[in-house]
């Protein structure tokens, strides 16, 4: 079966459509109220994040963009030390759109809601022409532990960056779908939920987190160098790149400096904290390959220590980046 | 000028479209923080609510997209006894957007949350292949009073029920424009924190709210009568039309019992505060044609007393509806 313009209607084919495929997945007390809106109980501060996710294919080595858009919005609750409770989701849907393809999507995005500990509360289906594409956004609340104080100002030098894992591997995969390659390179699509646990549960003292997406690395820490007013310095050797998604880059003249990611972040923790901060997030199932990659340093900018032992300033991306990655 | 791919890369282009255009608008002491999230101030229970936009065209006799999902979003808030209080809002803009009137729709989304008393505190933009088009999705956050207990499933036999003014304005507006027909009917889009604080104000025993959009009335009512258990009535007779939009209605046989609405909402009270509840939506600027149109009654389903004096039974909007009227 396909989408047609009357799943959109807001009568009876929209309802069908929500208990055939959203109910049947996303069911929850909450959700089952039907009501205008969820009602919720939280306490203290709040972090609220909105993303629209646009990834073609819709389907992806290692993920879809029913996984992509949780991971990618709790991530991002994440990234500002809070712990993600819950979940709102609005699909755009081009008519054509294949019932079947939606379940699949549907369904991952509830197994990695359930995954990464957030309740799916609110929902919206529209429906436009087109010719079966799907657009989701997915708005995510959690809630902020009293005494965290995470914010891309607080860096200071002689903190370092540590990088959770391997990058490029979400870019590389999605452009290797577009391009028909084949190859082994997997999206690392995922919520970071353990990685940020082992650094508050070992009590580091963290300054900062980012998601490394889209944009990549450089544009990431230009954007923590100018908001805490420092300088930022990378060692290029120490960068962790898986050695598939090495040789994809070499071919076609990728930097995954400027490569998106879904799975991966950056903590700029305390000096002092370094090393046990290192083996807390290697010690996670999502940061095993994590690596210390630079420090903070008084001054401005985002600079890069190459191979070749030359130190480059680098600027955040300019222009098309891969379009539509996530 | 006009959007490219480019403004979707999250890179030097993005962040130019940022600041020249939403920077413009949206400016606030939470938005200039650029984190990966928003921390926000909230306490005990609140509202959460999500709804897409795909409405064409962008821009309509009496509102825009910008407006409109402002406007839909605090309304879904407000339906739950809530006060709205945060919004957030993910772009996806097709190619070939011109950016004179993505400001234009940013400038009115900024003017109406003004207005509604919402403050802008997450955003997203992607771009996506196409001919122009744009797609808003906003997720609106509101503090729900202690006290209060709006729901669907409260109504019960004699109470009865209201709707704030005038049916189908919305609806006949889009399709207007559609048809390329020229009149004088206006979209009715508009934030109803006036209607709801007017009950609540006044202490009516508020039992149920929803605003009236996609589905019309006979698609809410049916939903109401289904989650409380009960049997609506429905007096044709009473259900305010304007003049031009019931000639409108006439000639292209549409029926205002199913017609979108975008600044329109049924309450459902105590009957013995009925004339108290009317007398106080009437005083409000966006409640003057409201009208008292139906009751409660034991039984179940939705049913119209007919202006010949027949009842009939109704049922939930099937099948099309006007496509992209929100």
């Amino acid at each position: 079966m396909k989408i047609t313009m009357a799943h959109g209607s807001g009568g009876k084919s929209s309802a069908q459509l929500m208990s055939d495929i959203f109910g049947k997945y996303f069911k929850n007390e909450i959700l089952d109220r039907m009501e205008d809106a969820a009602v919720l109980d939280v306490s203290g501060k709040i972090a609220c994040s909105t993303d629209s996710f646009v990834v073609t294919p819709l389907i992806f080595s290692g993920g879809d963009i029913g996984k992509l858009c949780v991971c990618g919005t709790v991530n991002d609750l994440l990234m500002m030390g809070a712990v993600p409770k819950y979940i709102t989701c609005g699909f755009i849907m081009e008519e054509g759109l294949e019932t079947g393809l939606l379940d699949k999507i549907v369904e991952s995005m509830a197994r990695q809601a359930r995954e990464a500990g957030v309740v799916i509360v609110a929902g919206d289906t529209k429906v436009i022409e087109g010719n079966g594409g799907l657009y989701i956004n997915t708005t995510g609340i959690g809630e902020i532990p009293a005494g965290r104080n995470v914010s891309s100002s607080n860096c200071e030098p002689e903190d370092v960056v540590i990088v959770s894992g391997n990058l490029g591997d979400h870019h590389a995969c999605i452009l290797s779908h577009r391009m028909e390659i084949e190859n082994h390179i997997k999206s690392d699509c995922a919520a970071l939920n353990d990685v940020v646990d082992s650094l508050f549960e070992n009590s580091i003292n963290v300054k900062t987190m980012r998601d490394v997406t889209r944009g990549g690395l450089g544009t990431v820490l230009n954007e923590i160098a100018d908001s805490s007013g420092c300088m930022i310095e990378l060692n290029e050797e120490s960068i962790p790149v898986d050695d598939e998604v090495r040789g994809f880059c070499d071919i076609l003249g990728l930097d995954p400096l400027y490569m998106g990611n879904e799975g991966k972040m950056i903590a700029v923790v305390s000096g002092k904290d370094a090393d046990k901060a290192l083996e807390a997030i290697r010690n996670t199932k999502h940061g095993k390959n994590a690596e210390i990659i630079g420090t903070v340093k008084t001054g401005s900018g985002a600079y890069i220590k190459t191979r070749l032992g030359a130190t480059r300033r680098f600027d955040v991306l300019y222009g098309e980046g891969l379009p539509r990655i996530c």
